[in-house]
């Protein structure tokens, strides 16, 4: 790659507001989240914190969301396994991973082969709990590290659920920003979900960049209009899409699930189904220069809120910039999955790409040159008045830039043949706008 | 590849069955074929008692097909070459292939300069019998192993051939089998060549197959018709095009040229002219799962009747799977192409492969998704309802075909695009009817 | 690559044609050439006695050509730096590259440090003198090589540039050859540049090799028209298309940027900015056929009169064949560029490739097939009659060109499907045209 990363967030983002991000996911991380219940108000709460303008919406129990319906609300307070002495084995005080997602209540006295039959474990990861669910049968459920789970020697334990599963309804956060332009209403659309348990690259790395990036968005100048929403995955973006759809798919020009965006380890980008909206190319190009050695995933390596973004019918233009993506680390959907797993550099770096790939799209303008045949820079300071060989490696991009604002390409088909990232071509843009040589189209 | 290889014939087609068609071979060698003449005839019989439906026409001597004439009929009952003490040196009845193809009758004491030149053999395969043919300018000629000809050391022969040349017919045998769709007539073309004499790989393999793939189909439930034709090369499919043609190229949506499919070696294809017809991609799509180590020919490496039947202005959809392909074996064309080259293994795989061709565009419907956003397959039997890491992979295939049901891509394009065989997406496709997720475009 | 390269020019250019080439680059070195100025238009007359038919046109300083201004006439008679005991430093009569291109006249003492700011050299090859100018901003120089530069070890010296700037014109030279097709007049462009001093490969070795086309042209059948032009690099050929687009722009199939042909080293290929131009299909299918090792550099690598024949609005189908290409070569922009540096070899390997470019043009017609199938080539003795493996390798790209010959593909893209030179397949075009199978369309 012909171009050494910028020193990311530390240009435009502080340290601090780095270190905020992290912050937030320590914030959040205790909380027991999943699709429904108290644990997603809580935490939407929180992030509207940090931008008022979200809006909290509740779509009741039995709501049918397409070919799907919303199920009963499930809130959780406590969770344990004993054995008869009041030796509590797990418990859900220690982690909110040990309950079986969904569970329903429980209390009472169980043979040890009666509870190995209803607890899970990973017995490829004996160290760690798995975290486990069952939304849509009703089941109650433990989760815990294999070797623990092996351990178990005494024949009856005591367990204990105190959750419940009723009518109630399922909550999410929108952030609406307006665009500046008039004459259309063009939008760019960013999705994470907010279901997750104490986990933290999947998934609180994905809400508390976005929160960020929303509120970094409402500070500048803006193009086009935002829709940014942190709901609970699968049923969350059914359930948001089919109330919304019919106002999204004319105006969304490109698209983004925020997802596993907290550790340090290699990028990664997930196609999106047709794998080359505007979205895919503006996070492919980005990736090109600032991350190249990024992991390409196809979309057959899907498996979060794209595949209901990019179903038939549906068909947004939406892909993901990921660091370890899901199921693809081994910590992946395990008690491991924590607050050490991410860092601020991780959640820095991420945070950087997607600023990057939405200031592209800002600027992701079509230029044609005015004049025909190659202007004269030299008479505008623009090009060395002396000419000697080997002196005009500073100016080759703003020359490739003009051999190729035909009115047909956009900034970013230019960056991809040119090999200069799209911020370059801005300032080139606006050195040449200023000169008079070029028109947007 | 994803997927190893099945059982291939053992699944559907029995044991017993290729053993027939290796049996069928054994029968048909020792017939002195032509590209006219009774062998040509009692080789067409032969097959008719495998598949009565079979019609056997003749094109009379003198017919302009195209651009070319229909040749005299040649016959020939026995030829010799001897030495003036009667020691045979060659006989016909030892091997037809001593006879150059459509040698004129000739009963004459020659001198050994006359015999040689009269005499074709291959320096770089001594050991062989060539197989060689003048169809289109009348001469004599013998064929041997190079090494007999060296050892070719009296001054005078007798050489005799008792053939003849005269006013009669092309002759080929063809199946028409209907198909069971009411609203249009598309029709799947097969064509095999029964013009060689005693070769058994090129060729017998392709007429022994061919005529077991027409008896299998009639026992088939049918979209498609077929039209399975028999002919001698080049001159038959001239003939036969040129009768047709007209009637073919509106409803012929995918045809194979079945040659070289006895042996035991590698499996080749041989792309059509314009090489992404839906005969190739049906090809290619069971070859790579199938056969994944089959060796590519470009439409540049053709020789066979696909020269006619992707003649600019013909353009039928036809490709070739093959073992070892005509001109690529060392074998090919002569005595040592024999019975101990094909097997009934060889034979069987092809015929597991161009059954399973058949089949994947029996079944290659275009499907679209009923619903918007992923149906839940949980409530439907077809998804775990517990959802832990690395618990999908079996259902992975049907996810993977719902998110490319979009209306546009046939079931080859989602195999080609998901690596799933597309006898697994037939499955999936009919579990997806019966629970009334997806509708046939 | 199939075919090992022809030997060249001696075929229909004889060695002393090449001979002549190499001649007029040594008779036209020493001339001070600029992009105005009397050395253009003495070197102009020299070709002119070539080719009679160049026009010689003025265009005055001052003149509006796009975004540029033709610069006022340079001219210049003499120049040195002497110290003050009269020993000369440098002479312009030892070398022109010593002087700054279009420096203003100067006659005065200057101190070494002065001096070395008016001095321009490469440290990184110390032994050359570079070639530096400095067009559009009035400046005097001196050019030298670095180790030179760093004996100059006294306090002051004499400098001296006998050279004027005013108002005159730019000249160019322009053959216009007319072609013999009624139909229509489409034309091909080739463009070379008579701007440089004294150096050989960039450039002398366009200009020489340009005129002897011209000359080989006139002497051809032509079914196209064809325009040449021997201008200044940017200014003119700015000049050149501000008055000519208008006419150029309808008929222009394929065009040719003919600079950097003189050197024994590698060929090379520079793309239009689209890339899949006539004129880029031509190029890359004779250097693929007789060069098959050239070097192959994208747009982004251009840098002489390409950047106005494809800037955006101009787009004509201009590509480059070189050898050593500018920028690429170390001796690039110096003293060592010189006649040592360019043989007859290198120019005639060129001269033949840019041939052959144009007698593919010329030949490239779309042809069809007259009748339906492989027509019978053994009736008109264009096929052997004896059938036997391995003997048709002679008739294969016969028999390839008319698989092909359907009406659509041109015979370059036959070419470049088959693997048969284009040269040869005109030879076959005509056989087939002869035996009435094939029509042009």
């Amino acid at each position: 790659m012909e171009h050494t990363p910028s020193t990311h967030l530390e240009e435009k983002c502080s340290l601090e507001h780095i270190r905020e991000i992290y912050n937030l996911a320590i914030r959040l991380f205790p909380i027991c989240r999943s699709i429904t219940g108290d644990g997603v108000r809580q935490t939407l709460h929180i992030l509207q914190e940090i931008v008022p303008q979200m809006t909290i919406h509740e779509v009741p129990s039995g709501t049918q969301v397409f070919d799907w319906i919303v199920p009963p609300e499930w809130n959780i307070r406590d969770a344990y396994i004993e054995d008869l002495e009041g030796n509590r084995v797990i418990s859900f005080t220690d982690s909110n991973l040990h309950v079986l997602g969904y569970s329903a209540p429980v209390d009472k006295l169980v043979t040890r082969e009666e509870l190995l039959s209803m607890t899970y474990s990973l017995p490829e990861q004996p160290d760690v709990i798995p975290y486990v669910t069952s939304y849509y049968k009703e089941r109650s459920g433990f989760c815990m590290a294999e070797k623990q789970k092996l351990s178990l020697d005494k024949d009856r334990y005591h367990i204990y659920i105190d959750s419940d599963l009723k009518e109630g309804s399922l909550t999410y956060g929108e952030i609406l920003i307006p665009g500046q332009a008039r004459e259309d209403r063009n939008e760019i659309f960013l999705s994470t979900y907010i279901c997750h348990p104490s986990m933290a690259n999947n998934e609180l790395s994905g809400p508390c960049l976005t929160i960020y990036l929303a509120k970094w968005l409402l500070e500048q100048p803006r193009r086009f209009s935002y829709r940014i929403i942190f709901i609970p995955e699968t049923i969350g973006s059914l359930a948001y899409l089919s109330r919304n759809i019919d106002d999204m798919k004319p105006h969304t020009i490109a698209g983004f699930n925020v997802t596993c965006v907290g550790d340090n380890r290699t990028y990664s980008y997930l196609a999106s189904r047709c794998g080359n909206t505007l979205a895919d190319r503006t996070a492919k190009n980005i990736l090109r220069f600032y991350a190249p050695d990024y992991i390409s995933y196809s979309f057959l390596k899907r498996g979060s809120d794209e595949r209901q973004y990019c179903a038939p019918g549906i068909d947004l233009p939406v892909c993901s910039i990921c660091r370890s993506k899901y199921g693809e680390y081994p910590e992946y959907h395990t008690s491991a999955d924590n607050l050490d797993f991410i860092s601020p550099q991780g959640l820095g770096g991420s945070f950087d790409l997607y600023r990057k790939c939405l200031e592209a799209l800002e600027g992701n303008h079509i230029y044609k040159i005015k004049c025909l045949g190659e202007p004269q820079l030299g008479k505008r300071g623009l090009y060395p008045t002396i000419s000697q060989k080997g002196q005009y490696d500073d100016i080759t991009s703003m020359m490739n830039f003009i051999a190729y604002a035909d009115g047909t390409n956009d900034l970013i088909a230019i960056s991809d043949i040119i090999g200069t990232p799209v911020e370059q071509l801005i300032d080139i843009a606006e050195k040449l706008i200023a000169a008079g040589l070029i028109v947007k189209c």
